[in-house]
Formats: C-alpha cells, structure tokens, sequence
C-alpha cells in the first residue's frame, strides 16, 4: 500500500486577490483559511490570529462546516477491491479508480496478502495455489474471448487497485473516526494513518486529537 | 438477479394532515406530490392538477429538484460484487450491503455467473474449475483459523451479495440514464430496467421518457 | 407556525413483492424496514424483530445508515425568511419553496413577529410602523413597474414564507440535534418540535432519545 | 459585489510524493491533475500530456467526477440576503456566511440596491425612505433590549452578506449553467460571471465552453 498526498487547498498566491489578514504570514496557512471562513460568521475577520486555537475551539464545539472549505487530494495504491468497496462507500468525497471493465491485471499489480496469511507458511501455499489457478482461468477466458468485463468476475478481491480520492476536512475526519479504531478492518486502517499522517503537518489543529490518539501516542 | 420494490415515499393517510388539493383523489399520489411541491414554489397549489401534465414539462425544463421529494427503497439480490462496487458509486443514495467482514458465503449464494461464459462451454469448464478451487481455498483458509475479514480476499468479484437502496427519483433518474444505455455493463443495465419497471407504474410521469427507451420500445 | 407530515417512507402494498419477514403485521412498518435494511448487512434477515430494540441498539453503536431509508417530506408554512435561510443550510435534504421572484407577497402571508416584539407594546408600535412602510414602498415600486424579483429586496425578514422539506431520519436527526437545544433559534426550534412531534408516531426506536429530552420531559 | 479567489486545489510542492508524469512542468497544474486522475481510471498515467485536450474531451462526454478533484474557496462580499439565499440552495458545497444573529448591520454594511431602482429617481426615494425607515425602527428596537436574533426580522432582502464559498469544478459547472443565463437574476450572474473570471485561467479547459458564452462572446 502507498498513500500519496497530489494537491491539497492552498491559498491564492496573487496577493492582491486576498483580504489583508488572509495574506499574512503566520500559521499553516489551511489554518488561517479555516479561520478567516470561521471569523466571516461572526465578522471578526480583523482579529485574525495563528488559526489554531480559533480552529481548534471551533472544532470541539461542533461548528464543524469551517473546515469544509480545506480538501485533500491523495492517490491510494496498492489496495485490495476489498478495501476499494468499503473507502468508497463515503459518500461525501470524491473517487476516480482503475477500472477492471478497462484495465487487464498487469504482471506488476500483484494482490495484497493479508498479513495472517502471510504469517502462516500453509495458508499462504493454499493461497498461492487458489490465486495462480484464478490467474490462470482469467488469462484462458481472455483466450477464448471472453471480454474484460467478463473475465473480471473471476478476479478475486485481494486484486490490488488504484484510486485518486478527494476529501475535505470534515468529511477526513468522520472518515478517519469510523476507520482509525481498533475495530475496522487492518487494511483500511492503514490507508487512514497514511492521509493522517501526510494532512496534520499541513494543518495540525485540524486533525491534532486524531494524530495524538492514532499516532503520536502509538510511537 | 432479483430486484424488489420494499418501500417508497407515500401521502400521509392522516387525511386531516393533508392539504385539500393534495389529498384529492385523482391520479398517482407521488405525482400530485411531486406536483404539489412545485407549486408551492409558484404559489399554486389551489390549481393542483393530476400530476402528469405539470410534473413533465418541469422535468423537461429542468427544474429536477421537485423530482427529489419522491424516494424509492429496492432490495437488490444475487449481483455480483463487481456490480455492487459499480453501484456503491453512485453517492447521493442510501446503501445497505451485505457484510463479507461477518457473513460467511452461504451454500445458497452461489456466483454469478456472465452469460457469455454460461454460452461456451469451454469456458464454463475454465470459470468452474477455477470457482472450485477458490471455495475449497477459502475453506481451508477458514479451517486453519484465518478470521472472515482475511478469507474473503479470495472471494471472486462473481460472488453474489444482497444489497438495499435507496434513491429519489432524481437520484434514479441520474443513475437510469448513466446505466440503462448498450455501453453500460449487462448487470448494472439489468439492476436499472428492473427498477425501472418496478418503479414507472407509480409515478409514470417522472419516468415516462426512459421508460418509453429502455423498456417499451424493445417489446 | 404551521409544520404538515405531507408523506413518507410506506411499505410497498403489494405484498407479493415483499420478503416475507417484511410483510409480518408486528411494529411500525417503518422501524420493521430499517431493521430489515441492517439485516441485510449481517444476513440475519430470518431473525427480523418488530424492529424497536435492534434499531436503538444500532442507532446508539453509530450504524447509522440504516436508517436513511427513512424519509419524511414535511410542509413548513408561516415561518420567516430568516428561518427559512437557516434551514436550507441543512444541505442533506430537498427543499421546494415559494419563491419570491415570481410571487407577490399576498395579503393573507402577513408576516413573522418575534413574541419578544409581540410582549412589548412599544417594540410592536414601533414594528408596525416599519412594516406598514416596507408594505407601501414596496407597492410603489410595483406601481412604477419595479419587477418583483427586485421589489422584493425591500421585504424583511419577516415576510413569511412556505417551504417542502423532505430529509431523511440521519440527516432529520442530525437536524433536530442541532436546533432543538436552547441555544437555537426560536423559530427553528419550533419547526424542529413540530417535526419531531409527527414523525415519532411512526418510527418511536428511531427518534426516543430526542423526543424523551424534548418532548416528553417537558410536558 | 465582490468576488476573491482565496485558495484553489494546487498540487503538493513537495514533489518527491508526486508521481512523475504529475510534477512535470507543463500545462496549468489543475489540467494535469484532473487528467492524471482520469487517467488512473484507464490506467494509461504515462501519457500524461499537458491536460487539456484529454480533460475537455471528458467533460464532453459527460465523465465528471474526474473534475471533482479540482476545488475553489471564493469571498463573495456585497450581495444581498436575497442572493444568498439563493447561493445556498446549491447544496453540493461548502459555505459559511455572516450571521445575522450575531452581527449588527454595521454602518460600512449599505445595502444592495437594484439597478432598476438607481435608474430611477423615484423609485430610488422611494426606496431611500423605506430603508430609512427600516434602519431607524432597528436602532430603536435594539434600545429597548430587543435582541439582535430577533430585531434582524426588520433587515430587508437588500441587506449586504459576506460569504465564504467552496465548490469543486463540478458543483461549479452546475453553479453557472444554471445561474448565467439569462433568465437568471443580475445579482446571482453577476457572481457566477465573476468566479468564472476567476477560475478560467488556472484551467481554462474546465470552463472553455462557458467562459465562451458567458465571457469572451460578450466582449
């Protein structure tokens, strides 16, 4: 699995377009942007501060829809379709993903092993057998002309795939509180703790108690 | 593939809640509904008509978001989860999908299988003995303690899963129109007709042009 | 203020098409079709209850998709513009309402008072006085062929307004959470209550713990 | 009316995450990134080009969501009430507005006054009259302890807002096709017009076919 962090929002760097606090420099500036939309609710844009005691406060009240306006950008390899079919069951994000309609299995994708099966030298050689059995059926059917999207149904959910998924703020962090805790699943998990670990520099009070609960206080 | 209608958006029958043009007996109630709402927008509502008339020329001209009041739950059964993966895309909908986490596949469930592999009996054979050996991996797998979340990466996109939907009638006009035409999958354009048969007798003016495409056309 | 229940979420009729646990005569039909849903995900759909103590039991754990399948569309009439921008910031929801480019205000809309205008005989002279005014200009400038798309910028806030609403239970609850408590608003608090008065009748499992601290322990 | 660009999706500087063909130098970053994420649906991210012609053939054929990733965080400041109602009927993006319940019109504040209004001497003292009116009745509201949630049901349509606007490139698509017309109302065009002056040059083959008809045509 990799988890690469492609864009994310960053302030507009014709200065002439931003209002005069916005244009400071101080504090991550995803902060600054956070606070400047928080302070336009209450017109106190000209107290803008750091961004991250304001951000903060407003996080734990609730007043969660400032932190909308910062989204994140990330290409996630390397995941089973397993993992695929659960990320993208969050509706409130946005997906483009390799299709198996389009794309044949390359010799480099590979499939993602789960660990306990890499952990155990006899079900890893039962794996290894259904998995070579299933690749050589795809490439027969292919043979025999079956279309792509045909052949496709006998590729198993450990086949590893690629998708460009963008966030924002909000929707990471519900995201990250259902999937960062001991009870989902390893794989997804580790997609999380990857965007968790690429965002907090960018924007600490964003994510600071997810960070101190799933990293920081792992090491 | 088994399609059903569990439940859709229905008047009130506290006919004391109702307003008097809307609980008036003519026509299907989810188009005087959806005819009610729309005119409420132009203060109108004592020239409620029977729906159709009305309801068509607003979807025609583009003001779809009346078509949103009127939502559909169907119970989908015996996709595959290639299908269901394709389906899950489609974000402004309510899913609830059979777990591979913490259901077993059942002796019931069987694959499904495309029609161009059932139609070569070359490659029945191929898709068979490959389909075998994957159950007897998974098995395996389970019986030396590998826990459900780990087997299923053997699972095959053929497996066959059970899904509940909801969508409203713009949501499900959006998904119709990306998947009921030839370049669409067979199984998703089959979900689309079958929903699309299920739902056009209730409310045949917010689906009477797909449905004179898709459906009454080929007879 | 005045909120109607226009439709909602109903069980398909036509019994044949329904699952058999569905179709039981047990519960409110709403809470049976949200337990169903959840079911599904664990295939446990035998086990089907009369729906209140699993869905509690999920809505409380945070499983809270299942009850999306729920949908209600309210009529909302008599409430302020003010109001009315409040809430269609709830953006999980569908919203049909009287729009004040192509309708005149007419003479039987009047207008929202705050009771703490109403509660103080000068504050209402001094209001009155106000919207008579508001009233007269914005005829003149009808009279003088002023259209009433830009008449309109001289109606208050007051000017009532009549809206259809239609959320599903997530998104009525995420709602009610946030404008049922004391610091919300008056005038959206009413609507919440209102709204949570006709929707507990039929689905109790999925709203007691707001109707418990909002309704019922006020009594 | 005001409209600032204050942040907009930009590609990670840290170019070591970034995969090759994305940290090329050519053609607008947006370009290459909405490209490259469309080409991980085909898996073809080694022809990579310089973003345009790929992404408008795209757009042409309706696959969206690549464009999704590409998001806009706009100030839009002097548009009345009555503007901004309707801004936020646009429910797929993010929005965070000056309250009226915590913030007194401020003396800098004005009001949006139509231009059929200003072209016309008396409808303009007309309207100068109510507004005077208005501003006073508010004043002695507020003096007599009314509280400023409720003495704003006086604030006509035309009070001047300040809000902060985030949309992706799709839900901003939306946004102008159907707010540039014609039909549309002035104010809300004169936002659109706005923003697409500002967007088209950091991914002129997002907004091409608009900017066409809405802009460059008009000249």
């Amino acid at each position: 699995m990799r988890v690469s962090l492609l864009a994310y929002t960053q302030l507009n760097q014709d200065a002439d377009e931003l209002p005069e606090p916005l244009g400071q420099d101080c504090g991550p500036p995803l902060e600054r942007l956070v606070e400047f939309a928080g302070r336009v609710c209450y017109r106190s844009t000209s107290k803008l501060g750091n961004g991250s005691a304001f951000v903060q406060a407003r996080v734990r009240e609730g007043h969660q829809s400032i932190i909308e306006h910062a989204s994140f950008t990330f290409l996630v390899e390397g995941i089973s379709r397993s993992c695929s079919h659960q990320l993208v069951r969050h509706r409130i994000a946005s997906y483009s993903q390799e299709s198996q309609r389009y794309c044949e299995p390359g010799a480099d994708d590979g499939l993602v092993t789960p660990p306990a099966v890499e952990a155990d030298p006899e079900a890893q050689a039962i794996w290894q057998q259904a998995v070579d059995g299933l690749a050589q059926a795809y490439g027969e059917l292919r043979e025999r002309g079956v279309r792509k999207e045909d052949a496709r149904f006998l590729l198993p959910n450990a086949t590893s795939t690629r998708i460009v998924v963008t966030m924002n703020a909000r929707a990471l962090r519900h995201f990250l509180n259902m999937r960062l805790p001991g009870a989902a699943q390893w794989e997804i998990r580790g997609v999380g703790l990857e965007m968790l670990r690429l965002v907090y520099p960018l924007a600490p009070s964003l994510f600071s108690d997810l960070y101190e609960t799933y990293v920081a206080g792992r090491v």
